[in-house]
């Protein structure tokens, strides 16, 4: 199967990281795809592949061997671990699936947040809004403090969850590295220092898409 | 257990349509939720109960008898779905389920930039870019095309597939009556006619927010 992909995205991380932890490597080709600046408020011109993927023309996308489009990496990653992944990410039903949900849809708000605003930012400066990207900010900060107390709940081993705030804080990191998350949330800092030693996240720290 | 609302939002119809569908009406209170026009660009002033409900501060948004805080359409239907509701609108595992996913995953990519477009209509005529209102005009095109073939796909009776993409019909009716999305999709506009007759959809047809 297929997963159109760019090295910077915290939703293709989310997808990427769980295939390395589930050991699908194998079964799934990373397909690259070019983003012009001028994503942020353009239609760009598509591969037909990718539009054929997914009418949303977002990345991730995943096409099966069936032919199943999935074009979210909430719902790509709940069909990794549970068709191929044996449910080894997140429990099929039952408390600790809501719990780690709470935390992924907290989770999902915040990165959102982050390439609304990444998206802003690469507008001209005619029609941009520093309102919108306070906003953002604003809105950045009080899930990195939500999710301060979930840390401590974190386990040793490696959840859907995990992988999810893992990819804010390293989008994080890398888009605004003087927003210092840290302070608002040392918890969680010392947990992303030791998660992002796993090989999973070493192999997939962002760099800039090719335009 | 108390969900936080607005009576516009697509994103909380698709919760409340689930809510009616599975007949918990009595054991959800809906929270409802005032926005001033200025949520576009600034974070404005909000409810704590709405705050410690979800740090994203979005409506849906889910506060379980437990605690629990949910802050995403799909992952409080799923859990409405899977825990309150047998699984009635949406099967635990197996091709029907991803299958329903796949729809559900364009139709988000829809709903998000309907309301994207939305906010941008809501800036300040200084701050706004025509250039993304087209942008999200023509994803909403693509998924509107896409999704006409699934509209022969969806049985006689009520899943959260089409509860989501009913969602989306609604909402562009509401918002933008010009678009036509029915030339584009005649098999879906044949579908929405009869699934706009069920009690759940006429009980939620949109209405501005109040401010």
């Amino acid at each position: 199967m297929r997963l159109f992909t760019t090295p910077a995205s915290p939703w293709v991380r989310k997808c990427v990281v769980s295939i390395i932890e589930l050991g699908l490597q194998n079964r799934i080709e990373l397909i690259p795809t070019r983003w012009p600046h001028s994503w942020a408020t353009k239609t760009v011109e598509f591969d037909p592949a990718f539009l054929d993927a997914t009418p949303v023309a977002r990345i991730p996308a995943l096409v099966t061997d069936q032919g199943l489009r999935l074009t979210d990496s909430g719902v790509i990653c709940d069909y990794l671990n549970a068709e191929l992944g044996g449910y080894k990410l997140l429990p099929a039903a039952g408390a600790v699936r809501w719990q780690m949900l709470s935390v992924i849809s907290i989770t999902n708000g915040l990165i959102e947040a982050q390439i609304s605003r990444r998206a802003e930012l690469l507008r001209n400066v005619s029609e941009r809004s520093n309102d919108f990207i306070e906003k953002m900010r604003q809105r950045e900060h009080r899930c990195f403090a939500a999710l301060d107390p979930a840390a401590v709940e974190f386990g040793s081993g490696v959840d859907l969850a995990q992988i999810a705030v893992a990819a804010a804080c390293g989008y994080a990191d890398f888009r605004y590295p003087d927003d210092d998350w840290r302070s608002a949330s040392p918890k969680l800092a010392r947990w992303f220092e030791r998660f992002s030693e796993r090989p999973s996240m070493r192999a997939t720290i962002p760099v800039e898409t090719p335009q």
